[in-house]
């Protein structure tokens, strides 16, 4: 059988499964998510032989140490593995759940109850542990799932795979709830993201060039965020030393992720007080300042900025600093450069605070905090599944809620139309 | 300027809008709309001018009767029009309105607020008050619109939306906010629908070969629904008359729109005494029915149906009816012949009831009750724009919430991630 017949078919058996997973109980499905977890556990010595296969194919073909690193496991990533999975069978089943009800003038009772959307597709790269990581959280919120992972990884992923199945099976459920393409050929994809008649929803998790190519191709809904151009402006009013402890952290806590701060915007009457503090310690945490013409007189240090850098999403110890002359004009710079991803302005003025919650358009807009807490489990959602920057279904971080939609329930008593 | 050239500068003045129209206030959001109302009754002589050279430009190409009913304005129809309008102004505004707000143990605040969409194009047929009545849900919501009308109403299209682009002006927001494709070339839809750079989502209104049409061009996201094939489930347990009521109602109060019942599924025990008084009152209401071989010997009127009919549907006075073994079998059937849509069971058995509302898996699924209810005025959302059966974002009939996303507001005291 050519690829995209079996692509093709594995999707159909995706969605039979799913009509059967829909209908499961969070009994049910929790069983199949704790056997997953110990069978991770138990099938660790296969699951890593298969992953050094990978991890040598890697290191031959020559690819980057960082990538490597990614790829490789070890006892203790398979150790949470197993744990992040049983995480997700503690956590509250979104299925079945009515978001709310009322009654009409005519007696009808009108309910609107949470349901699995179907068939997700999760395309995304190197890490073997997004593949029990996608698969836990799609079984949870009881959507079938497809997954394609990158080719490095295709080994470890297969391995893992086969461990989940078993589970699911051994939990009474149709072992089409977790899928895996295991073709590396981009034939593959391409095929996959044309059976909108089986799947309901893709979701990339990558890098940008990844996800535009599935984006431009797909047939099927996609959900996704390109990336990560977030913004912290210091406001004239701003408290100082909370700029600085929130201008740092967004920066350096974590610089290769997409909730970090790519462009410091300071308001020109505190950038006298703020700026000379600011570079020095993100100098001394081994940052580099590219800044507007205004900002490098604070510094020698900081170098000239370019129009392309205020697009940039550096993902790692660089820094775009532009000096402003109000909040319109900050809010007009993240309007225009950033990506709609987390936005911050650290101020002690209300007024000021306000209007930028209101008037900033990103999925996350942040007041006097991090731009680092845009993540599900900082939410409170207890997983996380992507972040989208789109803006239809969800924005913003994605978990069991955001798995699902809703159905329409409509209790009568002989109700007709006049 | 070609029209691919001419098309993009609307999608992207239709986004500069948006980001204006999405900070207006409700007052302002209002008063348009009053003007929007006023303007159709003050300008009615030119609309019906207008709709004159459209109408009797139909009837030199002998486009169908019903087409022509459907084009047509009269005073009536006009003053309608603006009254809808007006009722929208009335309707509560969604945007900013917070959905939930949470306290994390950091104390970080968080908030589900909603906004507009942003910029949302509605691609339609012949009837010129939908551009109307679109025009003023998107308004309402904080969204610019770009409407496509049908090439036969161009002219009503283009007097009414210069009414409406007027009055918007009037209250002081952008006449972008409102936007019409002039061209009736099929160049000008296949360019609309690759403006994912400024277009959000697209609407379709219309029959299904439009909807697949651009379902399959489109490389912005569509919410939309290609069919609606309704069944009623007359169970064993059902109060006969109530099922009589039920399905008489979802057959004949209206059969030419989507929520009306196409296929009747009776359950084998109730039929001898359900089947004869069924056929008897759909008869006498001219309806034509094709059943299944079991039924056929309750009516020697009763046609064969073929394996197409039961996925039919028929818009008209036709009714596929099967007799089945089972809830289960009913339920199957709906499953495997349905579109998503609408479907209802009768039945006095209260373990029957749950369990049709539970499994069957259409945006709205009625016990005891007639599927003509899945409309966004019948379910009290006081407007209608569409129907999905698609399975993200939104179900069932979509009003001014469903125009709209949500953004998190974060609310900090100088929190940092650790």
């Amino acid at each position: 059988m050519d690829i995209t017949c079996i692509v093709e078919k594995k999707a159909q058996g995706a969605r039979m499964a799913s009509k059967i997973l829909a209908n499961a109980s969070s009994v049910d499905k929790d069983k199949a998510l704790i056997y997953m977890a110990d069978g991770l556990n138990a099938g660790r010595d296969f699951i890593l032989s298969e992953n050094r296969k990978d991890v040598s194919a890697a290191k031959r073909s020559g690819v980057s140490k960082a990538m490597i690193d990614r790829l490789t496991l070890d006892v203790c990533r398979v150790k949470d593995m197993a744990a992040s999975v049983k995480a997700v069978a503690k956590l509250p089943d979104p299925c079945g759940s009515i978001d709310k009800m009322w009654k009409r003038p005519n007696r009808l009772i009108i309910g609107k109850m949470r349901v699995p959307i179907g068939v997700i597709a999760i395309i995304y790269e190197s890490r073997p542990n997004v593949t029990s990581d996608c698969a836990s959280l799609c079984l949870k919120s009881g959507n079938a799932v497809i997954l394609k992972g990158g080719r490095e990884s295709i080994r470890s992923n297969m391995a893992i795979c086969k461990v989940l199945q078993e589970a699911v099976m051994k939990a009474g459920l149709p072992a089409d709830c977790v899928n895996m393409i295991e073709f590396t050929d981009r034939k593959a994809v391409t095929c996959l993201l044309k059976q909108d008649k089986y799947i309901d929803l893709v979701i990339p998790r990558g890098g940008e060039g990844l996800i535009r190519a599935i984006a431009e191709k797909s047939r099927i809904p996609v959900i996704k965020h390109y990336k990560g151009v977030c913004h912290v402006y210091v406001d004239k009013d701003a408290d100082i030393k909370k700029a600085l402890k929130i201008c740092l952290n967004a920066k350096v806590q974590r610089p290769g992720v997409c909730n970090a701060m790519e462009t410091m915007l300071v308001h020109k009457d505190i950038a006298g007080r703020f700026m000379p503090k600011a570079v020095k310690a993100l100098r001394e945490k081994g940052v580099e300042i590219r800044g507007c013409e205004r900002s490098m007189k604070f510094s020698p240090r900081i170098k000239k900025a370019s129009e392309a850098d205020w697009y940039e999403e550096y993902l790692g110890l660089i820094l775009a600093v532009k000096i402003v002359d109000s909040a319109q004009q900050a809010m007009g710079h993240i309007a225009k450069y950033g990506s709609g991803h987390s936005d911050a302005i650290v101020t002690r003025d209300y007024a000021a605070s306000l209007e930028f919650l209101k008037k900033v358009d990103s999925a996350c807009v942040y007041s006097n905090a991090s731009t680092r807490f845009t993540d599900g489990f900082q939410f409170g959602f207890g997983a996380e599944i992507g972040i989208s920057t789109d803006r239809i279904h969800a924005r913003g971080p994605m978990a069991l809620q955001e798995l699902t939609i809703y159905k329409y329930i409509v209790i009568g008593n002989g109700q007709i139309r006049k």
